[in-house]
């Protein structure tokens, strides 16, 4: 038996979300079912990140355990030949067999993309969340200085039963401009439910001087979804990275979920 | 009765180019229907430029009459609430009456983007060609500015019986890298038919290393379809602007057809 690691990216666009659920396709059930028609046994694999609908991945991670005796690295290429466009394998790898994909510290890097003219580009809908309001970037950026660091981050979450540890570190966001496209890149050791699309909603809010900066603070003191802005559309959001320190993999695991 | 210019841009990917044909939706067709229903009169628009299947635009434009009282700049707002979101009209203004988006000395510009990595990137497979081979930008750049000029660019260009005049002016290619995506952005006073993908689809053997830079020359001179490289795949071009020199739409028509 071994434990394969896969690198999986994804146009979220015609998917109903990473985790396998009744009421439509999801990434997760195309992994599963052409892995298991390539190695000729039933897979099941666990993914890093369950990206809501519509959501987007550069770099999500998921790991199975196989019998089977192709070499890990020859997965990725077997896969793409059998996966629609929409879902790539960029990488797959053998690791240790302790290693699971969301019981590990890892850091997460997300971007949210806002288009933002007086009208949308057709050829960027499926891929950024279009806006003509005008926004304000130096506002957007000093109310992002105020969640970076280890916060209580319960008002910038959707609630979630199993989710009783609200306490998250950001290490970094960073805004940019080109032209008309806004990113705004987060870092970060972990994300609550929703929390970066409730973070870009209320960012673009600042944005368009509705909330003002200095008020993140309060936001975040207040401990309660109402107090931030809206969840901002799904696709406008893109998972770019997950990055497992070297350690954590051959070390034994860490059962903390995050 | 008024002439209206329309800055047309969209996602190429579902439809069958912008003429109306009978095997599939256009974006001409789209433009006529929604025009006529909008403002109650049977609408049909000219188009600057008609793009295949898969080609993208930024800024095309199509000019149509019309008897409707709707000033011009409303048009864009009300039709973009009727088109489809891979559609938008990004500008509309009343022109001269003698102004047609074919036959004005126009310089366009167009974008081929290429996608080069080991495995494809789902969220760009729409909006870029990929490639897996490694390609090398200075020779690419060298082989473009034997293209830059005034010339017969027969060899670039699939024949139709139309058109007898094959000299056009290129006045600039650029070609830049930026992580695994290359751009060529390419101005000219006109292309001849599929004469962008077949410059990129030449380029792109030059940076295999297929066809050496200092052939371009040679290919020119041949005045050979057959001499040059393939024909590259649509969806990696779109059409980014059209510029018409201001002179133009206020002299009477240039009768050349371009």
């Amino acid at each position: 038996m071994k434990r394969v690691k896969l690198i999986v990216a994804y146009d979220g666009t015609n998917y109903c979300g990473w985790q396998i659920q009744p009421n439509g396709v999801t990434v997760e059930e195309m992994l599963n079912h052409h892995l298991s028609q390539l190695l000729q046994e039933p897979i099941k694999v666990i993914g890093a990140s369950r990206t809501d609908a519509g959501v987007h991945a550069l770099g999500n991670v998921a790991v199975f355990d196989t019998e089977a005796r192709m070499p890990a690295d020859k997965i990725s290429y077997a896969m793409n030949t059998r996966l629609p466009a929409d879902i790539r394998i960029l990488d797959s790898m053998e690791v240790a067999v302790n290693f699971h994909p969301r019981k590990s510290r890892t850091i997460k890097t997300y971007e949210y993309c806002i288009y933002n003219r007086r009208f949308p580009d057709p050829t960027k809908r499926l891929y950024s969340y279009f806006t003509y309001y005008s926004l304000d970037i130096e506002k957007m950026k000093t109310a992002a200085s105020y969640l970076v660091g280890t916060h209580d981050f319960k008002s910038f979450s959707t609630w979630k039963a199993e989710v009783t540890d609200t306490v998250r570190t950001i290490y970094e966001i960073t805004i940019t401009k080109e032209n008309d496209l806004i990113r705004i890149h987060i870092r970060g050791n972990g994300f609550l439910y929703h929390m970066v699309r409730i973070i870009a909603g209320t960012l673009m809010q600042v944005g368009q001087g509705i909330i003002r900066p200095e008020e993140i603070e309060k936001i975040l003191e207040k401990k309660d979804r109402n107090a931030a802005g809206p969840t901002a559309r799904p696709e406008g959001l893109t998972l770019v990275s997950i990055e497992y320190p070297q350690e954590e993999w051959t070390e034994p695991l860490i059962f903390q979920e995050k």
